[in-house]
C-alpha cells in the first residue's frame, strides 16, 4: 500500500480501513513509505490492526507521500516492481489521485501484482467516481473560510475574489461558489468574458449590493491581475485571498471518513478474489469499480446544471 | 412556504434557494411563520429575493417553526386550507422531517393547493431521498464533539457510551459510530444483547484497549441505566455523554447548503408546471421526486452492510 | 512529571514545553504514567525534545491520568516517595487541578523533592493563577456549542438552559453566560430563587422575547428539575441540554498553548534553581510561582464584578 | 458611535454592550455608519438594546467601516463636528485600532464631544492595552488553519513559510509562531539574517526534522522571495501559504466577547462622568483609560521574552 500525490484528508482513514478488513480476512498490509520513492528504495513497515488505531480523524497521511521523478522513468518502475517481487507482494493498493491513478497505469505493464487504485484528492478529479476521499473536507474549509471573509466583505462594502484550489479542474470552486452564494464563479473549463464580469459587479451595485463574493479556481490564470483589472472597471474595492494549502489538511470530514471505509472495504474485496488493475469508486451512490486503463484515460465532466443553478441563485 | 417540525441546517439555505428561483420565473412566495401555526393564523411576509439574502450559511430557520397540535385536528387543516384560498395560493412548500410529510398528506385532502414537500431533517429518516438537508451537518457535528471526547477516553483509559439523536431511527447513530470508530453501535432498529456489549469490552481490554467508544441512538431506551450495567459487568469506567441539541444548530455543511438548493430548484421545477403533492429527494445521486402518499406511507430502510462494516473496522 | 486529575486542553502542551525547555539546560525529564498511579508502580519512560512532537495541539495528555484512591493513603504516597528515591529524581512537576495541588501537598511531606505544580484544569479554580491551561479551551468549546443551540432556540421560540462544567465552582459558567448573552446564569457561590427566574423570564416574554438562555454550572443541583419548574410557572417551552465531555478535549486554543509554554519556562526556571513546594501562576498578566501550601489551602474567588455585567448586558 | 479601520471580530460585540449598558443609564446612542464616512454625511441610526440583539457572536461590524480620505482633511475634520453638534451628540465613542485612534486625537481639537476610544483590531498594536478586541480571535484562527497545513507538511516532508497578518507589527507573528511550534518567526520589529534561517533548516534536516514551519508577518518584505531562496539554499522544498482575510473575521472567541464587553462597560463609566478623550484598555488584567493623546503618540512594545522562549522550545 502507498499514498501517493498531494496528501488529501481521510487517506489516513482509508489505510486504516484496508489494514483491518485485510486483517480480518488474513491478508498482510506493507506500507511503503513516500509513495513510489518507497517502492524503489524498498522502505516498508507492516501495519497491523492495532498500529492503525486513530488514525480515522487524522489529516495527512502516515505513510507520507512525494512527487518521484524518478518513478516516470522506465528503470524507476523496474526496481519499483523487483521490490514487490522481493517482498511477493501481490496486489498493490494505491491511494491517490487523478495522477497517480495515471502513473499506476504505466506501471502495470512492469508488475504482475494486482493493482488498485484508491481515489483520494482534494479535487475530485478521478474519473470513475462521483467524489473522491477529501473532496467533501476540502471543500467545507473553503466555505468555512469564505463564511469568515464574508464578515469584513460585508462590513466594508468590498468584492472579495477568492482563489481555491484546482489547477486544471474546477470542481472545488463550482461546489464553493454555488454553497457560499459566490456572484461569479470562474472555472479552467469555462471561458469566461472580463466584460461578463465588470457588467454583473456593477449591476449588483445598481441594485445596492455593494459587497461580494467571487470564487475562482487557481487554474483560471492570473487572480492577482484579473482582481486588479476589476477593480478599475467597476469603480468597487476588490480584494484577493488566495486559499491555500489548508484546503489539503485538517481532520477529514464525515463523508471523506466514510467513503475511505468504503472504498477500504471494496479494495479488500477486490484483491481477496485476485481481481487487479480496477479504479474504485461511488457511481449512483453504489460502491464500483472500473479499469484502470479506463480511468486514467477518460475525463471525469463537470455538471454544467451545477454552473446554470450557482447563475440562478446568485441574483 | 412553511418549515415545520424541530429545525435542520440548511433550511434557510432551502427558503433562499426557493425565493430566488422562484424569482427568476416570477412565481411569488409567501413564507408563512411557526409553521403550520402561521397558517391557521394566516400570519406570513412576502419574501424576495433581496430578503434572503445571507440565509446560505445560517442555522436554524428564519420562519421558525413550532409543534402545532391545533393543526392535527380537522378544524386546524380547515382553517388552514382557508388561508391559502384567501390569499390566492396555489402551491404549498413544505420544508420538513418524516413527521411534516405525513401531516402534509394528510393536510392534501383539505387543499386544492399544489403541496410539494422538502425533505429536511438532522434525522435522515424520510422514505425517497437517500439524504435529507441537515444531516450531513448533524453528523459532523456530532463527530467534531466526539473527536475531543475521544482525547479524555485515550487520556483516562475510559469507555464513553455517546448518546446521538435519533429517537425512532437510528441513521445518525450508525454513520457517527461508523466514522468516529466506536467499538459498538446500538440502534432502534436492530435488537441488542447486553452479554454481547460486555464480551465485545472485555475481549478488547485483554487485547490491551483501555478505552473505546460506544454510539447509542436515543432511541435504544435508557442510556444511563445500560451505561451503569456495563460498568458493573465489565471492570471499565464508563462515562455517558449525551450530545445535545448543538446537533440541530450551527451553520450548514457544504452538503447540506448543496442539497437545500437542489430541493429547492426541483420544487420550482415542480411547481411551475403545476404538479403537486410529491415529495423531492436524491436517489442514486439524481434528483427525483416521488408521491407525497408514497413517502408519508413507508418507511426508509436502514443500510444493514454498513451495520456490517462498522462491526469490522472496530477490531 | 505527572498529568494528574481530570485531563485538561494544553497538558500535552505542557509536557513538551517542560521538556524542551529543560533538555535547553541538560535537565533530564521522566514521564510517570497515569498520574500518582505511575510514581507507585513506578512505571516511566525518559521524555526528550524528539519524543515530544507535536503534542503542541494535541488535546489530552500522553501521559494519561487517572484517580488513584491508594495514593491517598500514608502507604501510597511512601511508595511513591520511594520511586522518587529509587530514580534519583530531584524535582517532581504535577501539572493538574485543585486536588493535584491538595494531593501534591499532602506529598510534600514524604519526599525531598522538589514539588512544582503546573495548575491545569478546565475549571479554573486553581488559587494564585488568574487562568488555568486548559480554561479557555472550555469556554470556547462551550460558546461554540451554545451559539448553535441558540440557532434551534430562537428557531422554535424556546428557552434552553445549558449546563456547563463545574461540580463545585462557577468560573465556566460566569464567563460563557457572559459571553453567549444569557439572560441568566446560575453558580454554585451564588444563592438563586427561583422566582426571581420565573420573573425574569415572564418580563422578557413581556418584551417579546420568546427564545432565551440559562447557563447553569453543574454544581447548582438537579437541572432537569429546575428546567420542568421553570416551564411549569413561566408558560415557555423550556429545554435542557448538558454540555459534557467535549469541554475537556479538543486542541487547545491560543491561550491555552501559550500559558502551557510559560508555565513550563517558570517550572524549569525554579527547579534550576532547585526551589520547590510551589505553584506557577499568572497575576496581573504576569509569571510568578506561590508557595503550594498556600495555593492548596485557600479559594480562588469568583468576580462579582462579571456578574453584575453579565445581568446588565442581557436586557 | 462608529466602527473604523479594518473590521474585528467582536466589534459587533462592543456595539452591543454599549449600547445595553448606555441604555442602563438612560443614555441615548446613535450608531454612524461607514466609520468617520457617516460623521461627515450625517448618516445615522438609533441604536436599541433590542436592536442590537444577537450580535455578540456575529463577526464584522453591523455599523460598517470604511477608509474616509476625505477624512484626513481640516474639511472633513470640521464636516463631522458640526454633525456632531446638529444631533446634539455629547461623546463619540470610537471603536478601532492604532490608526483610527490617532485619527481620534486628531479629531479632538475640532469638536467639544467627549472622545472615547475603544481599542479593537486583529493586529494588537494600540498603546494602552495589553489585548484588543479581536486579536485572540485572529490568532485562533491562524493557528487551527497552520494545524491543517502542518498535516500536509509532515505528509510531504516540507517547509512551510506561513504569511500572518501584521503590515507593521509582529503581534500576530510572534504568538502564532510560538503557539504553532513554528521553528523560525520572521517580525517586522527584529532584524534576521537569511543566513541564520538557512542554518537552522538545515540543522534541523542533519537531525531528521524533515519537515518545519515558518512563521512570518507580512510586514517583513517579499514573503515569496524569501522562501524560494531558502528552497535554494537548503535543498528542501519550501511553501508560502499566506493566510488572508479570515483572520479578520469569523464569530468572536470567548476572550474577544468578554473584552469588548468589559471595554463598553469601561467605555459608558466613562461617558457618564463626563470624561473623554481616553482610550480604554487591559493593563495587568485590570480595566483602565489613558490620555488620548498618549496612546496615540506611543509605541506599544513586543515582548522579547516571547521570542526567545520561541526559540528555545522550537528545538
Amino acid at each position: 500500500m502507498i499514498t501517493t500525490g498531494g496528501d488529501a484528508p481521510g487517506m489516513n482513514a482509508a489505510i486504516r480501513g484496508v489494514v483491518r478488513l485485510a486483517s480480518a480476512k488474513k491478508i498482510r498490509v506493507f506500507g511503503f513509505k513516500h509513495g513510489w520513492e518507497g517502492l524503489i528504495t524498498n522502505s516498508h513497515t507492516t501495519l497491523t490492526a492495532r498500529s492503525v488505531s486513530g488514525l480515522l480523524q487524522q489529516g495527512g497521511t502516515i505513510l507520507h507521500t512525494s512527487r518521484c521523478p524518478q518513478f516516470e522513468k522506465k528503470n524507476g518502475m523496474m526496481r519499483a516492481a523487483k521490490t514487490l517481487k522481493l517482498n511477493h507482494v501481490e496486489g498493490l493498493i494505491v491511494v491517490g489521485g487523478n495522477g497517480s491513478i495515471r502513473a499506476a497505469q504505466d506501471f502495470s505493464s512492469y508488475t504482475d501484482a494486482h493493482l488498485i487504485c484508491v481515489p483520494a484528492s482534494i479535487d475530485n478529479d478521478v474519473f470513475g467516481t462521483e467524489e473522491t476521499i477529501g473532496f467533501d473536507t476540502a471543500v467545507n474549509t473553503a466555505i468555512e473560510e469564505i463564511d469568515k471573509i464574508r464578515d469584513t466583505a460585508v462590513s466594508l462594502d468590498r468584492i472579495f475574489m477568492i482563489e481555491v484550489m484546482g489547477r486544471e479542474r474546477g470542481f472545488i470552486a463550482l461546489d464553493v461558489g454555488l454553497t457560499v452564494g459566490a456572484e461569479i464563479i470562474l472555472l479552467p473549463e469555462v471561458k469566461y468574458r472580463k466584460h461578463d464580469i465588470f457588467h454583473t459587479i456593477n449591476e449588483n451595485r445598481a441594485k445596492g449590493k455593494r459587497s461580494g463574493l467571487i470564487v475562482a479556481a487557481e487554474g483560471i490564470g492570473d487572480t492577482r491581475a484579473l482582481a486588479g483589472e476589476i477593480q478599475r472597471h467597476t469603480r468597487s474595492e476588490v480584494r484577493l485571498s488566495v486559499l491555500g494549502y489548508a484546503q489539503r489538511g485538517g481532520n477529514p470530514t464525515f463523508r471523506s471518513r466514510l467513503l475511505a471505509s468504503l472504498f477500504a472495504n471494496e479494495t479488500v474485496e477486490l484483491l481477496s478474489k485476485k481481481e487487479g488493475n480496477r479504479v474504485v469508486g461511488l457511481q449512483k451512490d453504489r460502491l464500483v469499480s472500473i479499469p484502470l486503463s479506463e480511468s486514467s484515460s477518460k475525463e471525469k465532466p463537470l455538471d454544467p446544471h451545477l454552473l446554470r443553478l450557482a447563475k440562478l441563485l446568485a441574483i
